[in-house]
């Protein structure tokens, strides 16, 4: 164990005043700013935006393709791209503005861009370690490293391979975003930074473990970030703050040399995921980052290249405005409403009738999918199995990261984390036999229901409620039953909850203890404007089917916005 | 625990007896021609062919493709190869001759083929299930069933995924072949059917645990067999029998419903393979099966297609000679003379440098490998965590067959797989770490040595011997760290030991224990005669690259046969 030198208290206020060195003085908020900041329920829109000039508002407003094209025309510099993103984040570092301008001058000079993300600001999750800059995840003991205990030698001269790839690709790495300790937590918060609120509604979470994430574009302060999800960190944060995720099978992007939670345990795997602002942001990056074949360099990562041939298959299927071709088959999707475990929040419920509607009205197909009924493995038990492999080594790996600073585990994982003997191998042997049957028998079922295996994707919830209230996150099945079988997941934002709609059943019975606390959590004053994001999902290796789903999808919603107003209870 | 109604004894002898019933009286041989059998030293070739008709020696002399090419011409009919090979294989089964007929009456009625395996008789190691016969997997007490001890109810029920698939392409599904007790070791010995010899040289092992297949192939019963490899153990049969051998990624083929030894270990994992008389047989069985899009059904599979344009992109580099092509650039391959543990025999340095002679004078490069210098993480380390996995769980699966019928282990495996208690999951998360840095390691090292990334195979030993003598196999690292890397290999068959050629060289002197045991057992009288085959090892998932380059390699070896003597000593 490394000695400590100072009380990990004293280390984590040392961090947060090092952060907040890095914001140059002229955009730091006045005390007064920051206690009226406290004070608003809705931090997006127009509240940050008083902080902003025009001209930045203009810029944040841009999604991920429309910032690019502006460099590539020359309409913007990513010196000016970057200013308005690092000041809207409010970490702006020295080290990222140099880099832009060294693309601007490559520019300038060649009169072609670096790669196809030039100058675009690319946030980072604070597990992808950036030479020469700290990597924490989360631990007071890692400060001063981006390597935690591993190689204290080695510090800050590491870096995870996506990093080096997306600096390759020509991104600019401008911020790391928060996550909570441990990363086996839905919500965002650490003994360094504090808790991580949704900038929608700071009644409510910004969800985790890529909480930061989340929070920060739905200020508009990243329209692209990259973060990680087991259990539903990337997708739960995406769907709590009204942006766009893509959660890949985990042998498709390169995890090389990112830090992670107890990296031994390989048979339930972490996987990374992008956020952003919109759907182009994450085919473009999902593009780019294979275009640098990581296969090459991560040998976890499969050789499939970007496959163009499935995209414009699907694609192809609808009009721009999301209507079935009249010459092609139209989609099929199935809805899940429910796991029949935890009952969705009305929000959540209403979120889903609209997709269906929208679909229809769009002439596509969709049929209800129940798996009470039709499928002898419920959700129910691949959830657990799923938290049995995060338990399965006793928290040994937490806590040897907790002993380096003497840090507690934080009180909404105290249950959870305690110091035990790890599970005996041969119950770890089978759980992994477990997990392989579950593959199966939902593979299965998924041919049993399809037509001509494969044509297919649900749409389902991401949690059985809008974002959260801190505190009150029951059930994280609906992801985590995902994560299990390694699905591909784009996840989209759908509405926000609604006070004057979103009335509460008192009808509804509850089965279970766990459906009936969840239920009593819904107070539909405390949740009006929590966003409301659903999960897309596809087999494994399908990135490049669901992101076209979800295209077709987005455009479908739209049409529906704009026609005939959609029956909304 | 299952009630044992009999000794293991006698069980055994029971199904010893079934198998021969199984075989029509006029193909069983005599008492007189078994005891002569037992004294020939090779059984392959004219031996075997005294017991078979003239047209039965032109069928089963021809290679997978020339069968299936002849059955679409009509010269020949599914009943005759099938008939043929029944007899050499000697376990001609009424099931597999009503197959036949009904393939037979299809293509006379529809005057098309089933599949691209129309008629082809394909042999399987017996841990594949088909329907209504027994999986032993070289256990006594499995006898009776196929699903071992899991659902004796549903015996003889279930079906191996890449059956089903075989069957769907127009396969014929003759026999199983025989494989050790555990399939964790490296010759074929088990206590119903006893040892299983080499053809070539009796003194031999025929190698294993795909042990069977490779002998019937040296006998040419079959063209085409699915085996197993978690070590070697498609490889090494295929080295040690003179035939070819694919060993894929694990991902590449599916595995589902085929019985395994201590499934629940899926760190290191088993992948299925395929032996072959030809490398044309490999070819067209591997894109028969992906045709049948696997990942469909076993969730495990990668969704990759037969990559036509990689298999053209290396074979489009020569000439159908194998020279190299004026107008590409020549294949680059590396040649691992030794992994610096265990020296290899004369016979197998003198079948690398045939190769290397063959492939220079072909015009192609080739760049000797030094593991000693130039690569810090040994051979010897990984094969260590290889083994380590291996025995993980205490032997505590094997011990859960063994006492289903009271059966021992056989001798040579006493010594490793007493009844233990399974390491801590700790220490196992920890190998786990350990075989991924192993596997990065080796990437890092690929791409420092190899032109563009990846344009790089490598020819090394796949034993430090040509087949071995029985209870003198005493180092599978050659093949083991391959698995640990989850590479993609093509077994080449190119010499055999010469006893005037490959004389013992008393100068060398062994640097360990291991390496002077190796090399005491090498004695030119007892090996001569004995297939010497290679391995062509390329990166993960590259199954069309390394096939198109064996094509070329075998193609110069044929060339380089035909010309200028190439220099032997």
């Amino acid at each position: 164990m490394r000695l400590v030198s100072a009380s990990w208290q004293a280390r984590a206020a040392a961090k947060r005043e090092d952060t907040l060195n890095k914001i140059y003085p002229e955009w730091r908020l006045s005390p007064i700013d920051l206690a009226r900041a406290k004070e608003q329920r809705n931090l997006t829109g127009s509240f940050i935006q008083q902080f902003l000039q025009t001209e930045e508002i203009s810029i944040i407003s841009r999604d991920s393709i429309g910032i690019v094209d502006a460099i590539k025309k020359g309409e913007l510099t990513a010196v000016q791209v970057t200013s308005a993103f690092c000041k809207t984040a409010a970490i702006a570092h020295q080290i990222a503005l140099e880099r832009a301008a060294w693309l601007d001058a490559h520019f300038s000079a060649t009169n072609s861009p670096v790669g196809p993300l030039h100058g675009l600001p690319v946030s980072l999750k604070d597990q992808f370690h950036v030479r020469g800059v700290d990597t924490t995840m989360g631990y007071v003991g890692w400060i001063g490293s981006n390597l935690g205990i591993r190689s204290s030698l080695d510090a800050h001269q590491v870096e995870s391979q996506i990093t080096t790839e997306l600096l390759s690709l020509g991104a600019v790495l401008y911020c790391k975003t928060s996550l909570p300790q441990t990363l086996l937590f839905a919500e965002t918060k650490n003994n360094i930074i504090g808790q991580t609120l949704n900038p929608n509604n700071q009644h409510l979470s910004c969800g985790g473990s890529s909480g930061g994430e989340g929070a920060l574009q739905a200020l508009r302060g990243s329209t692209l970030g990259i973060g990680t999800d087991i259990g539903g960190s990337v997708r739960i944060p995406a769907a709590f703050n009204g942006v766009f995720a893509l959660k890949p099978t985990p042998e498709r992007l390169p995890y090389r040399c990112v830090a992670n939670n107890n990296p031994g345990q390989n048979v339930y795997r972490s996987t990374i995921g992008f956020l952003s602002t919109s759907l182009g942001g994450l085919d473009l990056l999902l593009r780019s980052e294979l275009s640098t074949k990581p296969w090459l360099r991560d040998p976890e990562v499969v050789p499939l290249p970007f496959r163009d041939d499935i995209a414009s298959e699907y694609e192809s299927r609808a009009n721009p405005d999301g209507t079935a071709k009249a010459s092609a088959k139209p989609l099929k999707l199935g809805v899940l409403w429910t796991d029949c475990d935890v009952q969705p929040h009305p929000p959540i419920t209403r979120g889903l009738r609209i997709v269906v509607e929208a679909m229809r009205g769009a002439g596509h197909e969709v049929v209800y999918l129940d798996f009470s009924n039709h499928f002898e493995i419920g959700f129910k038990e691949a959830e657990i199995a799923d938290l049995a492999f995060l338990m399965a080594d006793g928290a040994h790996d937490i806590h040897t990261q907790l002993d380096l600073s003497g840090e507690p585990l934080i009180p909404d994982l105290e249950a959870s984390f305690q110091l035990r003997d790890p599970i005996n191998l041969l119950q770890y042997q089978d759980l992994t036999v477990k997990g392989l049957e579950y593959e199966s028998a939902y593979s299965d079922y998924w041919n049993s229901t399809a037509d001509n295996g494969g044509k297919y994707a649900v749409i389902m919830p991401a949690a059985p409620h809008a974002a959260v209230i801190p505190g009150k996150y029951y059930h994280t099945g609906y992801t985590e039953v995902i994560n299990l079988l390694n699905y591909s997941v784009v996840v989209i934002p759908v509405t926000k909850a609604n006070k004057d709609i979103d009335v509460i059943d008192k009808s509804y019975e509850p089965s279970n203890e766990l459906d009936g606390l969840n239920w009593e959590a819904y107070d539909p004053e405390i949740y009006d404007g929590a966003p409301v994001g659903l999960q897309l999902v596809a087999r494994k290796f399908e990135e490049e089917k669901i992101l076209s789903i979800a295209k077709i999808v987005v455009a479908a919603l739209e049409t529906a916005r704009k026609g005939v107003p959609t029956p909304l209870v």
